[in-house]
């Protein structure tokens, strides 16, 4: 059987020197390069498959330094400083030895301490009756998730909303397509899947793209295996366009209610 | 004229390999180490302040990777990437070899687009209103800001708040102390002022510490130096405490209610 897309596309073998090889899958491809999501993914996955790993992650940035040609990459991870139980990465990708992206990574080893979940799930109707949201685009990533739009769908370039919206909120249900059980490393990579927030603003293509990602994963692997491959929900906003750039808040929560990750952008607008 | 306590404690100079070197200050000095907002701004000023920079920074990320000890730090700011109009760097930040910071940096050439601001400042009365709460701990960082909380003031810990806060929301007026035109690299400082939200639910002392911090600045130069020295409005939020760490939300409005910045942290803490 073949394997699943998302872990065919973050599979990673050792170079000589220590280093990690992999290559760009077409079923990610966005308009230039891959999806930002799936370079996060193979980013972070290179910090855990590393002999030199402690715990599990905690914190992922990744800034997208240049477009990622198709085909063959490098993957630095170099562990810079463990501590008793956490353990900090520095990460970076490179293409006939320029850097395409670099990234910083927190692992640790995670015990039970007080806990409490401030940000409580959006009210939206279960994953099942919400139907899935078509894509039609000229790129492949899409059609690695399912998405259920319960607000905020990709707006119809063709017949854009009158009057232009007044927020750029979307939430969705979403999960890998075909199913795949949510890891960490899929985590991530669906903290990008948002559309840029300034096409839903505008009601039309705006050229932009992620610029830099972070994510705080608030569970451990015990709580996303229960999670399995069932839709988790997500949300994006942009609090402030200006100037280029504009931030960009995710949160994706399980589908009991419970927050699995917070993620921040930072997104380039050209225009 | 002594420099201010912001420009003793950034002030860097060239090592002989290229390098910067500087050293804590003791009027920022935290509980263990400097206070974890100074040396993020002096990370992002090793940037800044190299002769390959281009424009301003948009966004920054500094990974606490273990203690720094007071004395001299050696700092190496890396531009890994220079386009058209972004830059990307990698930061260090060491003591004797061993690295006690990491860290990325997004600069740019900022240009007029379309912009918008989603995010509102929060109702709070003028500045001047607001009274200077006092701050009487061991350690000295506190008092480099002046710090007006309009909610969520530092909890008091002789007579905790019954029942428990069922938020970590802290709003507050600040500047630095004493006052200092707002720059990007006080911005970036006063990002990291909040105390740590665990404080505020539980109404007690926690041990507890950022890990890593990321700050997207919505502002440029000129903005920022329209804000003068007069107080911006601050707000902290954690998301969720899970397992030993949580997020931390923040964001800084100008006193004419524009978002200067948007902020991302995870703290560790330790019960």
């Amino acid at each position: 059987m073949d394997p699943h897309p998302f872990d065919a596309a973050t599979a990673l073998v050792p170079a000589a020197d220590g280093g990690l090889e992999g290559a760009t899958h077409p079923a990610w491809s966005n308009m230039v390069g891959p999806y930002g999501g799936i370079t996060a993914a193979v980013m972070l996955g290179a910090a855990g498959s590393h002999p030199q790993r402690l715990g599990e992650p905690v914190s992922l940035t990744v800034n997208f330094a240049g477009p990622v040609a198709d085909g063959p990459f490098r993957i630095d991870a170099r562990p810079v400083r463990t501590n008793r139980s956490t353990q900090h990465w520095t990460l970076a990708l490179s293409q006939a030895d320029e850097v395409a992206a670099t990234g910083t990574a927190l692992f640790a080893l995670r015990r039970d301490t007080w806990g409490h979940q401030e940000l409580a799930a959006p009210d939206a109707p279960p994953a099942a009756r919400v139907p899935v949201t078509p894509f039609s685009g000229r790129f492949a990533w899409p059609a690695r998730y399912e998405m259920r739009f319960v607000s905020g769908p990709w707006p119809d370039l063709a017949n854009p909303a009158s009057p232009l919206p007044d927020d750029s909120l979307s939430l969705m249900w979403i999960r890998d397509h075909p199913p795949r059980p949510l890891d960490a490393a899929s985590l991530v990579a669906l903290c990008d899947a948002f559309y840029p927030r300034i096409f839903r603003r505008r009601q039309r293509f705006n050229p932009s793209g992620t610029v830099s990602i972070t994510t705080h994963l608030h569970a451990d692997a015990v709580a996303l295996a229960a999670q399995g491959a069932r839709p988790v929900l997500a949300r994006a906003r942009a609090q402030r366009f200006a100037k280029g750039f504009s931030d960009q808040l995710v949160q994706v929560w399980g589908d009991d209610g419970t927050l699995l990750a917070s993620s921040m952008q930072t997104v380039y607008a050209k225009d």
